[in-house]
């Protein structure tokens, strides 16, 4: 498995792509947005007027979130430059960055474009003359390397990403620790594998901070949003641990059905890790490069389609097909590079029909964290 | 015909794409080197040390060409940086930016990044440590629009699309006024029509002037090459309108064959004008935004693979279909558009005969200006 090849969203905008499976992610970005007002409206009052603020999305994936960020960020400036009564003497500009891996399906983005530009020509009316010109770059590449000149960024924006780790552990990929039928950390998880697990999260994350430390200007901020764990014991992973422990079910049901090998169900690892708040806490101050602004959990259905608060899952058979398809959604790729196209749609049936039977048990939710950074002055 | 979504390269690479059909266009990159290298150069000793310098290719296409310009630019700053035994404190690095119109197969640029960063990293030995970090962005737009905040970028480069129009003009894209069977200039084009197509070659170029002198720092660079006419005289348009008289006799055959209306041929005109030396540099100087460092006209065969001096061709029949596929790689989206899909392969076939039945009376050569501006200080 390839990390920088395969951890890709499903293109295209069909009935299995990303595109058509993201209801969770936007309400991620949704949940976070006073954060990420908050952040931009600092950020924009420090710039001196006629600069460029410049801001970058990590992770942006292909489909109608990938605008959206676009466009809060946007709102933000317009809502806060009007309260301010700021005139266009201010004369910013913007300039976004939409990051992702190579193999992020880029040309849909960019033929979207349009899209926007329209819908805010239409909302920019003459209540709000003070709406600042802005411009979108796609920047392809891992955000586990450098992708930006030094000092270049004012803020940095990353939703549903760093939970992904830049590669399955080596010893764990090479066979030298095996993972007892799990794919991720199942409750027969040995301790060695789990200890490989969170090194590599601990490994990229602070990689991930010292890149954008290098990258960012004097006083540049980060909101980052990425799934996360309840309890900081290691093995209550909870609801997100849950999530994949059915996945390896829905796996091994396909090797008793001959359709999977054994082997190859033994060798399959995802490149996951979801973190304690506490954890994040901790590596964010040891590292020391920035100060928490804020970090708060929130939790979000399994079901992208679930928007009521209520414990129990109305539709258990629905709600678990709406699951399995924004699983899908995000790790067709890897499934694919792994085990081949044909076991796809088996696969998923399978999933759905037991996280369906697992929903019967009450609603199931992601932890998530936000945490909203300032680069350190040192 | 809506130029912004049809005037792009044939997508991928396989037999009949521009990735597979730009032999020409790199020819142009690999003549204008000198000038390119002098910009670059006369850029990077100005930079402060520290700074990015930012540089565009705008109308970028996809292709190995697409990268060419980044490995050119790379390779002029290491060797000048070689030269003058600059080390590593001077410390800049660059930030590429790739233009194009949004249908551009920008997913196929970044997915050969990756190779082009190999290369680097191999040519970059021990012998060459000041090579700067380089960072690549793609950005989707017109070059008739503002794609970039003000003074923002140190190097503006474009090849082979500055003969492109931003549109045909409406009063002949209405039908107000005929071209006679004509597609673009040719012998029987009416007095009014030439105008019409000289008027948007002017209108588009002041734009796009006066679009990159507000996003160019200063002191910022320009190299421009495109398609050109060897004489001032209107109607004398020599070579490069003699490709499209031959192109309008293919699609009059069509018609004759019943496989084109008559009708649909009438309403087709190229969103192009290529310009005589001396209107390239009036245009400039009466606008008296930039400073002409360096203006030249080249030729080049219409035959990508035809790299030798002779007069004559040797093969007729194979230089025809070698320029038949070029020239479709360049405008099959916009004949597509217009006729339908149906029509092409009979359309190439034809323009490949006749091309060659041409071909007989010697070779065919297009001019090409090349001109090198400086942001001129006011």
């Amino acid at each position: 498995m390839k990390v920088e090849i395969d951890l890709r969203m499903a293109t295209g905008d069909g009935a299995n792509s990303y595109a058509t499976n993201s209801r969770l992610q936007k309400k991620a970005i949704l949940e976070t947005k006073p954060v990420l007002q908050e952040a931009i409206e600092e950020l924009y009052m420090s710039l001196a007027s006629r600069s460029t603020m410049i801001c970058a999305d990590l992770g942006c994936s292909s489909g109608p979130n990938t605008l959206l960020f676009v466009s809060e960020v946007m709102s933000a400036i317009r809502n806060y430059a009007c309260d301010q009564e700021m005139d266009n003497r201010h004369a910013v500009e913007v300039q976004f960055f939409l990051n992702d891996l190579p193999g992020n399906d880029f040309n849909l983005v960019f033929r979207s474009l349009e899209q926007l530009q329209k819908y805010q020509n239409h909302i920019v009316g003459k209540e709000n003359p003070v709406a600042p010109p802005y411009y979108v770059a796609g920047l392809p590449g891992s955000f586990y390397t450098r992708l930006f000149p030094g000092q270049s960024v004012h803020f940095f924006h990353s939703s549903y990403c760093l939970m992904w780790r830049s590669k399955v552990p080596e010893d764990l990929s090479s066979g030298t620790y095996l993972n007892d039928g799990n794919i991720y950390i199942g409750k027969t998880t040995p301790p060695i594998v789990v200890k490989l697990l969170q090194e590599q999260f601990k490994q990229d994350f602070e990689l991930f901070l010292m890149l954008r430390y290098t990258e960012l200007v004097c006083g540049g901020r980060m909101v980052l949003t990425f799934l996360s764990r309840k309890s900081d014991e290691m093995l209550m992973h909870g609801d997100v641990g849950r999530m994949w422990e059915l996945l390896a079910e829905a796996l091994q049901s396909l090797v008793q059905k001959g359709i999977v090998e054994k082997e190859k169900l033994r060798s399959f690892n995802l490149p996951f890790y979801a973190p304690s708040v506490n954890e994040v806490k901790a590596l964010i101050k040891g590292q020391g490069m920035f100060n928490i602004e804020h970090i708060r959990l929130f939790e979000s259905s399994w079901d992208p389609h679930d928007d009521s608060d209520a414990e129990a899952v109305l539709d258990c058979d629905q709600s678990g097909e709406s699951i399995a398809k924004s699983i899908r959604a995000v790790i067709e790729p890897l499934i694919m590079d792994h085990f081949g196209g044909s076991i796809i749609d088996d696969l998923f049936l399978e999933y759905a029909s037991i996280v369906a039977n697992h929903l019967k048990k009450g609603k199931a939710k992601y932890p998530v964290v936000v945490v909203s950074l300032k680069k350190a002055i040192h």
